[in-house]
Formats: C-alpha cells, sequence, structure tokens
C-alpha cells in the first residue's frame, strides 16, 4: 500500500482527505497540528491514518499534497525540504502558482514537485465544513515542474478523476496567475468592493439572485485571501484596473442618455457571454 | 368568478399564468399578441382564457397585471386609460417603479394603480421559458399609490403567498429604485464589464463558482434592460461610481503592498458580509 499524506486538514485537505479515501493501491494519511481538528477529522472518517507529526508522514509518503495557507506552503517546503521520500510527488492546492513554484525549488531533485489547484471553495473553513463532493464538476490546474514525469501527472489525472473533477488543466505559473486573477481573484475583489457600500444594510428585503450569487464569496477567509492577493499583486490590480474602465465606460454612456449606444454595448457583452457558453 | 389579466406573456407574465391558476376566486385571463407566444401558452396550460385582445381583457378583470417591457407599460397606460374597469386592481412588474408611477398618473381615480416588482428572473426570456415556481422564496416589491386600498394590497399579498413569494416588501417608488440600482442594475452592469475584459475566451477551463455565479446575468435581454438601465440612470450611475471607488480603494491598497491595511480591509468587508446574512 502506497501513502499519500495530507498536509493541513482546513476546508481544502479536509474535503481532500474525505474524497481521496479508497483510491486504488493508497492509504490517506491526514496531518493536522490542532487537536481539535484532528478529533473532527476523526469523528468524520477523513483519512486511514491521523497523525501531528507532518515529518514522519512526509518521509514515508509516496505522495505529498501541502493544503496550507500559501504562506505555509513556502514555510513547510522550507523548512523540510530534505525530508520528503526519494522519488516522491509533492504538490499543493493553493490559488497562486508563480510564488509555489518558486519556493518549490528548494526541494532536491529526487522530488517531483508539481503545483495544483483544484477550483473548489465554500465561504466556509474548517474540516468541519469539510465536503466529500467539493471537487465535482470542477476544474483541477496543475503546473508541472520541468523535470516532472508523465507518471505523475498521470496519478494526479487519476487522482482528479476519482474526485470528480470536470477536467485536467496543464498550465504555466504565469498564465494560471493572469486567468486566476480574472476568474477568481478579482471576483472576490468585487464582492467585498460591493459589501462596501454605505446601502448594504438598507438593502434587506430588496435582494434578488443576481445580489445573493455575486456577494456570496465576501464572507472570506481572510488570512488566506490576504496571502493570495497580495502574492498575485500585479495581475490582480491590472484586472481590477481594466474592470474600473470597463464599469467607467458603461457609466458614461448611461450619463450621456444614449440609448442606443447604450444598446449597443449591452448587445457586445451579453453576446461576449453567450458565446463563451460556461454550461 | 373575477378575473384577473395578465397582459403580455413573456418570461415573467408567462409565469404568473402558471403560477396564479387555481387562486381561490379568480380566473386567468392571458394576453399575448404573438399567436406563437399564444400557441405556446395553451399547450403549457397558462391561463384559463387565452387572447389577443388587450382592451377587451382589461374592461372586464377585476386585476389587471401588465407583464410588458416599461416602455410597453408606460404606452399600455397612457393608450388604454379610460378602459380599465370600475374599481379594478392595476399592477405591474417591471423593475423601476418612479417612471411607472408617473406614468400610472393618467389612470382615473376609479382604479387604483399599485406598482409591483416580483425580485424574479432568469437569463432567458419569452412565454417557453416561463416556469410555475419562478417566484418561489423570492421578495415581492410593491409601491402603492396615495389612494390604494388596504383590500387591493391584501390581495396582491394574498396572490403573493400563493406564487410561495418569501414575503410582501412595501416601499415608495424613489427607495424601490434606489436600491434596485444597488441589488439588481449594478450586478448586471458588473457581469457585463466583466465580460467585456479582453481575457475572456481565454479563461475557459479557468472558471470556478464565483465566475459562473457573477457573469450568469450577463447574458440579458438587451431591449428589456436598455430601458431599465436608462429609466433609472442618476441612481445607477451614482451607484457604479461608488462602486469604481471601493474597487479603486482596494487597488491602490494592493499597489501599496501595505498587507496589513489589505487585511484590515477585507476583515470589514467580509464582517459587513457576514452581518448581512442573507440567508
Amino acid at each position: 500500500m502506497k501513502q499519500i499524506a495530507i498536509i493541513g486538514l482546513g476546508l481544502i485537505g479536509g474535503s481532500l482527505a474525505l474524497a481521496l479515501r479508497g483510491l486504488e493501491g493508497y492509504e490517506i494519511i491526514g496531518v493536522a497540528r490542532s487537536e481539535n481538528t484532528l478529533r473532527i477529522a476523526k469523528e468524520r472518517g477523513a483519512a486511514d491514518i491521523l497523525t501531528q507529526d507532518g515529518r514522519a508522514a512526509i518521509q514515508q509518503a509516496d505522495v505529498t499534497i501541502l493544503c496550507l495557507h500559501p504562506q505555509g506552503i513556502v514555510d513547510f517546503l522550507k523548512e523540510h525540504q530534505g525530508a520528503f521520500k526519494e522519488g516522491a510527488l509533492v504538490t499543493d492546492v493553493c490559488g497562486v502558482k508563480t510564488a509555489i513554484m518558486e519556493a518549490a525549488a528548494v526541494l532536491p531533485d529526487t522530488v517531483d514537485f508539481i503545483g495544483g489547484h483544484p477550483m473548489a471553495g465554500r465561504e466556509t473553513s474548517g474540516m468541519a465544513h469539510a465536503e466529500r463532493e467539493l471537487f465535482r464538476g470542477t476544474h483541477y490546474l496543475l503546473t508541472p515542474g520541468e523535470k516532472s514525469t508523465p507518471e505523475h501527472i498521470a496519478l494526479l489525472r487519476r487522482m482528479a478523476e476519482y474526485l470528480g473533477c470536470r477536467d485536467v488543466v496543464l498550465t504555466t505559473p504565469k498564465q494560471h496567475d493572469e486567468l486566476i486573477a480574472y476568474t477568481s481573484q478579482v471576483m472576490h475583489i468585487m464582492a467585498v468592493a460591493v459589501c462596501d457600500d454605505p446601502g448594504l444594510f438598507s438593502c434587506r428585503g430588496f435582494e434578488g439572485n443576481s445580489f445573493r450569487d455575486c456577494t456570496r464569496v465576501a464572507a472570506l477567509d481572510v488570512p488566506l485571501w490576504t496571502q493570495l492577493f497580495s502574492m498575485n499583486a500585479p495581475a490582480l490590480c491590472g484586472m481590477i484596473q481594466r474592470l474600473e474602465e470597463n464599469l467607467k465606460s458603461y457609466r458614461e454612456t448611461l450619463e450621456s442618455g444614449d440609448r442606443k449606444r447604450l444598446s449597443e454595448k449591452l448587445e457586445y457583452s451579453a453576446n461576449r457571454k453567450r458565446q463563451m457558453n460556461l454550461e
């Protein structure tokens, strides 16, 4: 039996631990520092083995999945760089990849690091909220290193399939971070910016689904997102600025009172959305 | 048996026609100009009686619900101002209220106009997409006139309850339009502005739920929303500008590299969202 060590049993790590159990040929070692987290993990049947000893776990594990906050991953790699099992696959799950791939450069050549980002999340956190079905239907993004082996990529594909992911998308750290600034980070910035409006509390009773959907992610995990935003600041700032300009363009069209121009702009944008056809 | 005439069998009117059937003491008259719409309405069993003759319908109806686009409602009120049954309740379902209440001033004193806005919608339109359950769990907003009777307000409450609405919220046209600029209109402007980004088509495969949720409403009904936005331009422009400023404030904080300040800002916004507690 080979071993998969999951370092950190928060929402994502805990969900992975629940969802990867039973993967053929592997047993799951769940690692958390907090005794309370380990107790909940035990109650919920997450992982085959639960331990506080991350170093011992990665010394034995054929696969290690780092499920800490971004800075936690950087620190863990630095502290335990020499301790991973020879020939092991090490991966992570966090939402920035350039900073993580740079941090993984400390690892010896005997370890294969492949950046990972399953595009799943909730506006909750912690092992108590972990869900076995969290990854169903989502994209699993991978940023392989120069020396990553086809066998390891194939293993991650097999894991993603077992999790119920829609597909696996191979990309580069740079492309990942630019596109994620758009599809994820700026959605979170919009959600919090909307909640900063002085009218927030007066609008109770007047909200519909578009408001619920857009602001859902505003109740975010502050330390996590402070790191994610900060570690991808240049791409994210560019994205926010383009959004500000697109909003301003709509505002100025409305202010001009030119309904024909407004209608043309809406037609253009709505057609782009239809062409995108996300379903 | 009293009669409710529904003028216009698009997504909202068609859904109302389906959902109001069986309301005790009332039969439903569905009115549409298009023969194709009437055919679909007949196939789907929307309304007890279907007709192209709106004028005849409102002459007999105890309740008339105008389910046209905003400008269509304004035009219908003007054209048929003298034709409504004496003592009738007339209401509408559109997303702006000041312009509609002003247009309803043409009605004789024998008719009671109460503005209505069930906060339901879809990114589709037409009778073919109508759903009996469209209104379940939504707020039904009402803007009574000065002379609106308690009996008519009670009747609309009974209708809203029959539709499965969460509640009925009484408001003024001015408050309605200001709050709707926030909770609905600017959500749609954000969704289209996001789709204007040059990166839209490259991001396929990198989208998660926040992107899906936020851009869902971008595939909007262009003629309808051109009217809704234009008829509420001052409130909407103010709202867009405040959003631009809140986004800029986040961008500048990110650019400054001050993580502590970023964390404080996120804490502030996320707490507001938690306090709002929409579920």
